[in-house]
């Protein structure tokens, strides 16, 4: 049984006389309640120190279907390029796929953490023009998925200036903003970046991407989100209403938790104790299970792991036995797929095999969530150990 | 303050030991908790008399997803055609043009109650042919949005006969199964008519939309509803699934609402009585608002409606005189848009020019909903009344 503080009942009563009819069981304004978009508002000035619009605010069933509509806005045809990270969280794959156009992949540079390097992003937007497809938007995700990795500020920085120069929309997927574990990252919102920079509205196109299902909250079965839309003219500025509009609203619980997830509980308030304790408490842990787990990965043989800084995501290389690539074949699947079930079969532990999210062809990946209770991490850690070293003196070349 | 039956108690239980976890926070199977599915497709057989399997079930934030996804799936390029009433939901018009097919037009026949031939379905389908288009799927909206006809049961055998003869898939558009206000009509499924026709899972491909946003729950900011989807081989099933599977799974919230709309209260729970009085007194209260709206509208100078049979809507003709005609066209604007515009400005009125939904062309009308609460009906018929006669007192020809 929870305590309720009077800033709990309060806000609740707030947020009720937000929404017309006191109630969440009618239609609402399909870029979301307007009372809750000035919160987020709110919350993205007290994160970023620059002015937030509530109009730039379209509120979501999730990040999911915020991604596709703008997807559904920027691809006309397979002659529309999305610049891509690879590897990459499949939904933008799948979004480009279901929408026509052309993923065009930016490698992330493992060696250096998984780093974003601009002369990468350059060299592959060559290429795509090369081949008479249009570049429309570049897809950043930072904190990573499925690489963990926290983009340090001059990196992103870079990839403004890129964006700007190049006229691309920058599709900030910035979901695990809440999820950084090391002392030396810190996450910036791209539009602060750029805020900071010196450009406004009329300099560089951005949209960031939001959601309830992550950070310390992970209300990821109320589907809430939303996307900030800055940059764009009065007459894309419609285009998008229209199409949010076509499915009338999200959901008005899901709204009312990313109001909650951007203006938490402030000192003084009566419910801030409690509150700060339950989220340290969960980011602390992660970070421990992260590191955990990073230690694990680089103490099994052939297999190396860049720092867990964020998100909730490791992404180990395996080098793995020419006759373990050979038993993959027999087997008509990819390496890191028979090595993926193997475990799974062997353990009860899933990772999900790199083919899913991309990876620098001839090298193998598997992502594995920092979700497991920390109290079972041991555990993990040691049946995992145990099934890689039989794996390895089964298939040793 | 209610008083909870013992029997919703038991219910809240068992639906939370239906979630893993027990929770609503948690992503569930993509296509909605196995549990919630069981519930209905019980329903669904207790409203059919037919089989249901829950692994057809698709729940959905709302029944507009659950379009698009059928539209995603169905359409490849603008050589391929769907089927449409006109008028219709503007939601269909919006998704095929979203997803680059066509938009098929066949016509409702106002003057038998907005009829739907099925000669008019093989001429425009024939027509379709002709022009290198190919006929995917064909809409069917019953009861009507915004024609508020409800579909007599030899009509729908007919109708799913020519699906079945032409080999086009049947979208059935039956949000408002529950909203049916004359003695002489009843809703019917288009899977039960297909069935009791014993026609089976090999004969015919119908997809059936369910929305928790209608009938007498009317739970339209909770996004809730679901397809079933019949008919498809395995292979279809298995597209359908990997796109449900791109957003993750719709809110656990609607979910649970769309298991209790197709399962309420039974004779002999405790709280059916006050369930059955509420359901009934909203129902009755529809039908009697529908009534006076249908008959003031039949009373006004050059206007005639057809009985409201379902849904939530009237969909009157006006002729215009030939002076606001010219008038709407200095105005840069369609006659019915004028008409309705004045309308607005001088009396708060709101209704839906006939151009949103199509109709024949030179042909005007309005969607008028019912929903105003029943003790406002009466001034809205009078200020509708005093407004009609000055308007066409101003624009007699």
């Amino acid at each position: 049984m929870h305590h309720l503080g009077a800033d709990a009942i309060e806000r609740a009563w707030q947020i009720l006389d937000q929404i017309p009819g006191r109630a969440t069981g009618a239609y609402s304004h399909s870029q979301g309640i307007k009372g809750l978009r000035d919160t987020i508002a709110a919350g993205i000035e007290a994160r970023d120190g620059f002015p937030a619009d509530p109009n730039d605010i379209f509120l979501t069933d999730g990040a999911s279907p915020a991604v596709h509509m703008m997807m559904q806005l920027l691809i006309r045809s397979e002659k529309d390029g999305i610049l891509c990270p690879i590897p990459q969280y499949p939904l933008y794959s799948a979004s480009i796929a279901l929408h026509g156009g052309t993923l065009v992949p930016y490698y992330l540079d493992e060696a250096t953490g998984w780093g974003l390097e601009v002369s990468e992003l350059k060299k592959q937007l060559e290429d795509t023009k090369s081949k008479g497809i249009t570049p429309r938007a570049v897809v950043v995700i930072n904190p990573g998925n499925p690489t963990g990795q926290v983009l340090a500020e001059d990196n992103q920085r870079g990839i403004v200036e890129f964006c700007k120069q190049e006229g691309l929309i920058l599709l900030a997927d910035e979901v695990y903003q809440e999820n950084v574990y090391v002392p030396e990252k810190k996450f910036h919102s791209f539009k602060k970046v750029a805020r900071s920079m010196g450009y406004g509205e009329k300099d560089v196109s951005i949209v960031s991407f939001q959601s309830v299902s992550k950070g310390y909250y992970g209300e990821c079965g109320k589907r809430g989100g939303y996307m900030e839309v800055t940059g764009f003219g009065p007459e894309i500025r419609e285009q998008i209403y229209k199409v949010a509009s076509v499915n009338l609203c999200s959901n008005i619980s899901g709204q009312i938790l990313a109001s909650l997830v951007m203006s938490p509980p402030k000192v003084g308030d009566e419910s801030y104790e409690s509150y700060y304790a339950e989220k340290d408490g969960i980011l602390s842990s992660l970070m421990r299970r992260a590191k955990t787990l990073e230690d694990a990965f680089n103490n099994l043989e052939g297999v190396t792991c860049n720092k867990a800084e964020g998100a909730m995501y490791l992404f180990p290389c395996i080098r793995l036995p020419e006759k373990a690539i050979k038993a993959a074949e027999a087997a008509k699947t990819a390496p890191d797929n028979f090595y993926c079930r193997r475990l799974l079969n062997a353990t009860g532990i899933v990772f999900v095999p790199g083919s899913g999210f991309g990876q620098i062809p001839g090298t193998w990946h598997f992502r594995c969530t920092i979700l497991p209770q920390e109290d079972k991490i041991p555990a993990v850690v040691s049946r995992l150990t145990e099934f890689h070293k039989s794996f390895m003196e089964e298939f040793r070349d």
